[in-house]
């Protein structure tokens, strides 16, 4: 398991990948962001840190489910990726963006994907955070989260606008998948150029959910607070 | 031991960290790029993969040497990187470029640097190659090898003009070290912000090799080919 956050107010990241048995991948990466002078941190050394700062620490087996089983069977046929991501914004305007996986199905051991790749999987300034899913590879050649921070920041354009652009680069490049990205100023985008991605955005007063393109998806209220 | 290296023609990378007992790393960032589906891999996987491939193996304490444990125990005072990088061009414009490096001295167990980051430590595309040196984390948080190909994109400009903007924006964001980099069109650039960065280039006549800034280094010609 592989996971990064990065907050765009400081710049502050940390990053973590080819994680067995730490059972919150992303409070590693957290704990290594806040506790170490690091960014990066993979492996035993890694899951030392997690013990050391009394993080969670399961069995590997832990993670051993017959749905993942199934997948791994049909991964066998066709590839298949499942990762988590979010991104927020506070009422001052700081953005922070944050990413998970379990990795790739079917991967070769060792191999890491886009997700604790600052600059790839993840990415927050302060103007914009971003968090990406999709085939891992080709986010990471394409740089994609950085890409669409530098698009606002030299093209001078904003979140909206930079997201149009970076959706027809990723189509040009072949760049299968999507993000989500959220700016200073509360714009949100969630494109994906896949059949459909599982995403959700929430305000002061409603949750919103939806899977497939073009999808108006379900709206919940939230009781406001007095 | 981490490594990483591109091709801008293809856009195809490899890239390796957490290596102990592969005796050049490179290779086998190299191996991965041409021979898997993948770009980065770690740990053990990542050395199965070499000796799989006919990679020459060592034992880890190959690499142990008395400057090393010099550097060491000099290293519990100050800290010291140790980064070679390579980026080269190409009689039909293609640009390519590689990062190797042991990693900061005295760091945690685990810890990444920028070199085997695509887009932190190196990066190429059709229009340069960039290979960075310096304090890793601060060039993964700046993404500053995609960064330098970005300003060149976005903002139009050549290497360098966007080598010189680059190098504002280390300074405000309080990044140390350096890269060399070339563009298709042979423009090359070699800046750093450190008291010195050991740097050579070499052309179809001369070698030249420098150490200390603004200095003309010495020069050596080439027996031209008849």
């Amino acid at each position: 398991m592989d996971a990064s956050i990065m907050d765009g107010k400081t710049m502050k990241c940390g990053s973590c990948a080819g994680i067995k048995t730490v059972k919150n991948p992303i409070s590693l990466a957290r704990c290594i962001m806040e506790k170490t002078p690091h960014i990066m941190m993979i492996g035993d050394g890694a899951e030392l840190l997690a013990k050391q700062n009394g993080l969670e620490i399961v069995e590997n087996s832990h993670f051993d489910t017959e749905y993942r089983l199934e997948q791994l069977l049909n991964a066998q046929k066709s590839s298949k990726m499942g990762t988590v991501g979010a991104v927020a914004l506070d009422r001052f305007g700081n953005v922070a963006a944050a990413t998970s996986t379990g990795g790739m199905t079917n991967k070769l051991c060792g191999r890491v994907g886009d997700s604790p790749i600052i600059g790839a999987g993840t990415y927050a300034n302060r103007n914009v955070a971003i968090s990406c899913t999709g085939h891992g590879e080709q986010f990471i050649r394409n740089v994609v989260a950085y890409d669409l921070a530098c698009i606002m920041e030299y093209k001078e354009v904003d979140l909206k606008k930079a997201s149009e652009l970076e959706i027809q680069k990723m189509k040009k490049n072949d760049v299968k998948g999507g993000y989500v990205a959220v700016s200073k100023e509360g714009e949100v985008v969630m494109p994906f150029n896949t059949s459909g991605m599982a995403r959700g955005w929430i305000t002061e007063s409603q949750i919103h959910t939806a899977i497939y393109p073009s999808e108006e998806g379900n709206i919940k209220s939230i009781a406001q607070k007095q």
